[in-house]
């Protein structure tokens, strides 16, 4: 091989490195209306967007309100396969619990935890790292008065034993609400310190959000 | 090829077809609680062992208590299709309906249509024969004061539609025990006519249904 | 006794007998948030005072949005004996069962029959003239396919049997809206006819509900 | 006066008031299930009467499985008022919260505390003691994760706050099995601590229960 063509070669690989870095890391953040509101202006992934190189992470929303975590199962090739992320966010579990009250349609524990499953397993088989993130909050009260305090320690749990099993990184939004309550929020109120309305978010909600997230997905995993 | 050859292949070809016409289609039953009891001594199921010929008819219960439609979807690979079968009798949606009041954790009409229709789906896609029944009752009055009348004729409706959609068999139960209960339940007791408990077989019921079943698993489709 | 006093006493009389016919009749409706609309422009008290002279009839609405039926004995003394009403019409049911599915919280059929025994008591014990109404429609689908018709014919015929056992004046409105709906929602549509939004009513809906009411109020009893 | 006359008085007086002090303290036992049960031999009502000197105690369950703070104010004067009780111990609240998911007739939380404070107003009208107990447990886990912990400690709160706005003995069941879990209950299981099935008691909570009352009983109060 002459001393031009090893030089080319060399020159050609550094460029195909070069272009492959230039390849911004492309995250899917899957989950429910919260999520969905995420990408308005001032959403934690608006947020998001502004505060992580734009050349480095390539931020996609794919939020729909209502969505328990058999929606996602159901839309996951369409809303998320499709578009081959490197990474996906999965935050859910808000309506699994909330529609038992509001539907007669929640999700049982053993279904959630089989469905969840399920969409990690596919996610895995396509090689995207897999996020997991738990509900954060139906009610900012602190003294575990909320209607549906109990259920959601519950349902994160799962979440917290499932992201062990699976070995993948967990956002632990719900222990992260609590804790910022339990310091913000010493007039014990249902809404208005992280949420407008108990459950979604609001500015400083959002950028609360957008902060825990960011340092999960900027750790090596 | 000698002629002896020609007889010997000929006879060969006899014998298989012999063979293969002697395989019974073997029938997998995939429900809920009423058909778990199915097989059970003077359950529907035990009963259709008893009036179709077994050398025609392999029939096989996977009803499992408190089924929905989604537990069936996570269930099907190992419980359904690992059996191999040429026809899958599916009835469900009971607890679809009974759940919302009884846990809180009943299905959404829409989520109910896309998980029937992805088991019917898979089947299809293994050439299994399916045949579609309509959930029977929650309570057998027959002014249409039970509870969830309303919800399970809903759900009876999509079933009735899927059928008529995927141009599937339908053994409309829904609308045969309220046929019967008009005629034999003239006191309009919500119990004990086909049902022990409003929704569970009685041996009536249980006769009732393997008649209306046989039917149409003998139909030419 | 004199003529001029004989004269005196007379005129007397007639002027008291004529004061007490100029008195109205003083109609309470006692309901929950479709008898709340109903004193709006166009709502069907606002109708009924413009169709029924207004010389022989006050009419006062005491609808509060979310009423179940013990909500009313909860709030009967301040919102309806306190104004000394000749007649109360009570029109309650729809919140008692829809709010099974919607929050949990709906109420048991037994203690649905109590609460509206207790409240006719009282009723009765102060000389008021009691007329009860059935819900009329979640849904205005014809063919039963509506989530809460079984359990909306069910608590309307507790209603006819209160209505017949106590001997009092019922405007059935769960059977006129069906009736109505047979003939006019030949699409089967859920709304729309008589109801914005499955529940509440629209202009038509107004106006059939003010005839109906109409025609019981100025019924001899 | 003569001596006599005097010596008779007095001793009149002495005797009225041995009888008074002879009449045991009438106590009415007045809740749900777990009440009806403590009158069952080992129940922690039988506990009390072993334990309570039966010269100073009568002790009557009134206890009724299913009932919540309506069913309470619904028989109150059948089963309460009419046996003329020097006190009666409320214990309610579990099926107020259970029933959301287990029936859809849960209570609202205005509604029970509007219920409550209607049952203690009938009873301090009828001159009598009230003490109140929280609701203990629908499932015994340490950390939160019951599914209706929070709907539970928010009623247990409203019953604590009832109880100081009506200056009343409070029996802290809730707070009370919870320190006792945390201590007893290191496997974090939902049962079998203190409950044989997540709410009714076992022989140890009966005799838990039976000595938490009988302190508050027999304060001064």
């Amino acid at each position: 091989m002459t001393t031009i063509y090893r030089s080319l070669l060399f020159l050609l690989t550094v460029g195909l490195l070069a272009m492959s870095a230039a390849k911004p890391t492309r995250v899917v953040f899957f989950g429910d209306s919260i999520t969905q509101a995420g990408v308005n202006p001032g959403g934690y992934i608006d947020r998001l967007k502004k505060s992580m190189p734009a050349d480095q992470y390539e931020l996609i929303g794919a939020g729909i309100g209502g969505n328990k975590i058999y929606d996602l199962f159901l839309r996951m090739d369409d809303d998320v396969l499709a578009k081959q992320p490197d990474v996906v966010v999965i935050w859910v579990g808000v309506n699994d619990v909330w529609h038992k009250a509001s539907m007669g349609t929640g999700t049982d524990p053993d279904k959630f935890i089989k469905f969840y499953d399920a969409v990690i397993k596919k996610l895995k088989a396509a090689n995207i790292r897999v996020i997991l993130c738990t509900p954060a909050a139906i009610g900012e009260k602190t003294d575990m008065t909320n209607q549906q305090d109990g259920d959601l320690n519950q349902y994160s749990q799962f979440i917290r034993d499932i992201a062990k099993r699976h070995d993948l990184a967990l956002v632990d939004l719900r222990k992260a609400f609590l804790e910022y309550d339990l310091k913000n929020n010493t007039e014990n109120k249902d809404r208005g310190v992280l949420t407008t309305d108990r459950v979604h978010l609001n500015d400083a909600g959002n950028q609360f959000v957008a902060e825990q997230m960011q340092k999960v997905l900027t750790a090596a995993k």
